[in-house]
């Protein structure tokens, strides 16, 4: 199964985004993925150093600037 | 429904968009965007430590710098 | 209108334009645009802090790393 | 043998990954890569200063952030 | 006259390259270029605070690295 | 010749790549190149201020992440 078919199978589950920048964490529902692994994450929080920094609630993350994606476990 | 069209939804509103870069951050209404999420505002600020520190105006952003898209509470 | 369009529509006028890469910021007379929103500049400068550090001439800067671009007031 | 069919013949065995950001490194079962080089891992562990610091289970990393791929000796 | 077209008529020139990465700065004469701004530069060098730091000789730019092009004064 | 024609005519020679990232320097023997010049490195070390400060044996590296090719002398 390939890497994009992987996230689409997270969504409605809650998921753990690291992107690009000054370690920009974030955690959240996704909600909906496209083929460039944009993300639509709902009820989202940015993450630092473990703990919830900042909700964010619904929020649209660019694909390209994606790292690693997580699903969390529950 | 895709992200690009959630961003798309929110054409007209006060959106919050993070960009690539020393934490640029800034705030505005989106007139318009494209698939590649490049986006044009009208009002714009941006925004450091949560405080307008500039006023922009009209200002286009290239969506491969676009980190997060967040619509702000109205 | 498109964000390509409106960077189109600046042809001719005094722009500032923020590059990814230790806050390069720069200012000159857009003379052409593509659809990658490559960007041709003649009379450009480089801006340090808002102020003219370095005349650069005609310039020709990657769309994928310009972040914003924003028209000058005349 | 081009470099993404050198990837693909690394399937099922442990890799060594380099992301862009402040040096993320991971290591992992590689379980599924496609043509852009997103790759999707299992068994995945961060790696800092060569010594594991956090178990991830089941990544996907975005492909145009990947920087290096070097199979692990077994 | 697009902005690739202005570097296309640029080969044989000495031009100046700004890339991403910590002020990654070379000098060179363009020998070719193609539409992603791939550049292969031949006597090219390395700048450092306007000073030639080391000599590379024959060297290929990845385009999507390329931030800023300046053909030099002859 | 284009530039990634350039490439491909390094293949079996040593090569010298810079990559994104904080200064990721490596050399090895190109084995195989590809139109985004994906690279599949045999042999390779990692260089650090011109020293060999790790043995990587074989290794791709992403295309959209190379900064710069320089083959080396022989």
């Amino acid at each position: 199964m390939f890497p994009n078919k992987r996230v689409q199978g997270m969504v409605g589950r809650q998921i753990h985004v690291e992107m690009k920048g000054e370690r920009c964490v974030l955690e959240g529902i996704l909600t909906s993925v496209d083929d460039y692994l944009n993300l639509h994450l709902s009820s989202a929080s940015e993450i630092q150093n473990g703990v919830r920094k900042r909700v964010l609630g619904s929020v649209v993350l660019r694909g390209n600037n994606v790292v690693l994606i997580n699903p969390m476990k529950e």
